[in-house]
């Protein structure tokens, strides 16, 4: 292994690391020691890629972001319909959150008023599911009464409430949780017609590459 | 005033400053020293009612829930439905979680991992809203296909989705983003005879006595 490849798989560790203790022990009570000791690295080797604990939560915070990209992104078998595809990003990211910690950690160190605002996981959502579902209704995909503006409201509240409600009670992040909340909303958002053909356990759920 | 009495207002004006610095700077980052000189009071002062930061925030979350309670109590005017007390009661937690510092400090404590957990405001609420669902199922307020529990999970998911925004967003407690939720969910829930009756605005939204 050629030495930046190392340099670069320590960071990853760090990362890792970090996202373990901010979201065990939160950003302010987390200590570098723990972090490096947790990664089974030195302190200088910590210190190496970040400067201090603010470096080392940005990071963490960039690398969340990176994963919620991929949770949002069309894979190869995802569905025509931007209302399909909706459904089978809150699946993916109710997943992620369950198995990954550090799109966790990423989401609550934005929550965190000791943390300045920055890299904005739940901003990032709420513009994606917006612009997702006004593009639905532009396409003709969601019933004439519905404003497209409006059921971004109540899917990101509903998402982010699972998100949060998730960190403490993990049954909020499981499929029939998700399952539970489109088929209330569903039948609300989609022409009869389209809805016969929306499946509210999600059709493209598989974890995303990264 | 005799000597209780201003004891006990004492206690009050240290809870809301404690609450603002809670909620301002996070609970472990918040000083005993800056709690008392917001309330005007002395350290000793502070001391006499609370041995320590964590007993502060006990009293904080104390209040909260007293709070709470008032917000889901149901008022002289409360509504004959309770499909429609709980949408009252949903327009109530937003007013007060955007004027009221204690219940929005009440709430945060619960999610800080730097906390054990106590006082659960959250699941007070989740508790509140399934028995209320419920009881609607049981009277015959919801349609025959939705199962109470699942409208729970959807109604819990967006008030806490709400709840949590409107830390940095104040507009997702603002009365319009409650009626867009409602606005949505109501029909799903409801039967027709019994919606056009209800009110996704709220009849009863009132601030709650104390």
């Amino acid at each position: 292994m050629v030495k930046q490849e190392r340099a670069l798989r320590t960071r990853e560790t760090l990362v890792r690391s970090a996202a373990e203790m901010f979201h065990q022990e939160g950003f302010t009570v987390a200590s570098l020691a723990t972090i490096s000791r947790r990664a089974g690295v030195s302190n200088g080797a910590l210190h190496f890629h970040f400067a201090n604990k603010a470096a080392v939560a940005d990071a963490v915070e960039e690398s969340a972001l990176a994963r919620l990209r991929a949770v949002t992104a069309d894979g190869p078998k995802a569905a025509d319909c931007g209302l399909q595809r909706l459904v089978d990003a809150t699946y993916r990211l109710a997943r992620e959150l369950s198995d990954d910690v550090v799109l966790r950690a990423g989401f609550e160190l934005g929550g965190d008023p000791a943390r300045p605002p920055g890299v904005d996981l739940r901003g990032y959502w709420q513009h994606w599911v917006r612009e997702t579902l006004r593009q639905a209704g532009e396409r003709g995909e969601l019933r004439p009464e519905v404003v497209p503006e409006e059921a971004a409201t109540a899917v990101v509240a509903g998402t982010v409430g699972m998100e949060v409600l998730g960190t403490r009670q993990p049954e909020w992040l499981d499929p029939r949780t998700v399952g539970r909340f489109w088929r209330l909303l569903l039948p609300t958002l989609a022409p009869a017609g389209l809805l016969a053909t929306l499946s509210a356990d999600g059709v493209d759920t598989e974890a995303p590459e990264e």
